[in-house]
């Protein structure tokens, strides 16, 4: 007897404060809603959706009277938005509260890249410092020109940033926008071209797919470093693996990977790659937010007030 | 047959260029000079003195026709200005260059500690990601408070990139300066009692000896984050390692140490520090500008010119 599904990893905090919102059933994937009785399926008008598993036309035909799948994160690529819209389904998401953790994990991958400083972190703690002294010489950050590719919300907080950095601000967007002085590119070749980093801030999804290609990989050369902090879809991941590992570009630090979490074991081998499990917004202060963005979406759908942050 | 002495454990451009400016008699450290030739030693005038080894009043007089001691980084603290100033010797160092570089790892260090990004790495590269799902949640940097502690050329550095962080900054320093619109305080108890992250930028030398006390780490907190760039002196390091023993206060990113590089094991241990081997200014690029810039003062000095960033 809910109107609400939970679907997805919820943490503690999350599942507490959507059980006393809106009693949910809760499943662990899109997968599980076949499991659920025919009678119960038809309950449901609003799916309050977590991760990376795909929701998809034959979900949602499983839900007959849904209306809302009210996604947790600001990537929304697991949910088939066509197959929303040709139900009349709404899709929701939460922008804008965890621009800061991802422009935050964004510049500290650069600098760890360029400055060796997990390299650096274990070469002192393995004892080297004291037995052959100073750390060898790695690369100035500050200064350099940045080309960021995708300038939404995520990739305007990490130009900001690098700004004060004392980077030069190159772009790729669809239009040329309203920026402090910064250069747009139409082509993301044309920017990798002229940028030492090259930070990949594009939405997810089948328009972006593969997006930075082999072509802007090999345009972004011997010095250039990479930063991924949108999803792995968005980079030809094996011609950046080559890039890497032939010393064809300089280094990477990606939060995003094509097959997380089981990602590519060649990343492990390569000492010049920053991995980070996709964290970028992995904050108690922002996943508290997220959260309660959803549910704020959920609420406003089951109380009839307009959608707080819709997609479509 | 040379008016110079190169002191230190140079590198090979630096070696090279000093060979080809001056032909200068090659010391690993001041304690060398003894073991030179009286008739040799009473030729040298000047001294380009890189490291951590003292070079003290007993150095210097063993060297009777010496004018400049020309210092390679910004911090003089192994030189003992007091006795350069009692025998009519100038010290010169090599400020600005390497600004930049310090203060991009110290944003760098302040975000890996509240990101656990060097925890995270280790445990995406052990499988755990995979195996066991998302890493746990961590802490929000941006829009924290800053406490920059000594508001010199680094501090400012690190303090303007900072405030792209939408950070509230704070500071100490001997006196209010001219700030868009910062926080001074006069006592660093005050200014870790509101900081939600230390970051330390003192000189170092007699003066600013533990002056980061155990009051001050106290004052911090168990929230609080303490970096430190400038040196291991600067800080009461058994009341750090106390506190971050104990929880006391929440991690450290620190550049330098007491005993460096000799550290105190106690750092190996503990998970919630980033430790770095002293490779704040460890770049090709400002490397490169130091050692021109200790040159410079050098060949200004022979000349009879005025030197270029004198200390006393």
């Amino acid at each position: 007897m809910t109107k609400t599904l939970a679907i997805g990893p919820y943490g503690e905090a999350d599942r507490a404060a959507l059980q006393t919102s809106f009693d949910p059933v809760f499943l662990s994937s899109p997968a599980e809603i076949s499991g659920l009785e025919a009678a119960r399926r038809a309950e449901v008008t609003a799916a309050a959706f977590m991760g990376h598993a795909a929701f998809g036309g034959a979900e949602m035909d499983l839900l007959p009277n849904l209306g809302l799948i009210a996604n947790y994160g600001v990537g929304y690529d697991a949910i088939d938005v066509a197959a929303a819209d040709a139900r009349g389904l709404k899709v929701t998401n939460t922008p804008g509260v965890l621009n800061d953790d991802v422009a935050d994990l964004a510049v500290a991958m650069l600098i760890m890249v360029g400055r060796e400083m997990e390299q650096a972190s274990a070469w002192a703690r393995s004892g080297s410092w004291a037995q052959t002294g100073p750390y060898r010489l790695n690369r100035k950050i500050s200064g350099g020109r940045a080309g960021i590719v995708g300038l939404g919300r995520i990739g305007r907080e990490i130009a900001d940033r690098l700004a004060a950095f004392k980077m030069e601000i190159h772009y790729f967007a669809r239009a040329e926008k309203d920026t402090p002085g910064w250069t747009w590119h139409a082509d993301p070749v044309s920017l990798a071209a002229v940028a030492d980093y090259l930070i990949v801030a594009l939405v997810g999804g089948a328009e972006t797919e593969k997006f930075v290609s082999r072509k802007v990989i090999d345009a972004l050369g011997p010095r250039g470093i990479l930063v991924n902090i949108s999803r792995g879809s968005t980079v030809d991941e094996p011609a950046l693996l080559d890039a890497l590992e032939d010393g064809r570009i300089a280094g990477a630090g990606l939060d995003v990977f094509l097959n997380e979490p089981n990602i590519d074991p060649r990343f492990y081998a390569l000492e010049n790659v920053v991995i980070q499990p996709h964290q970028g917004s992995g904050t108690v202060e922002t996943r508290a937010a997220m959260g309660q963005l959803q549910r704020d979406n959920v609420a406003a759908f089951h109380d009839g007030r307009a959608l707080i942050t819709p997609v479509n």
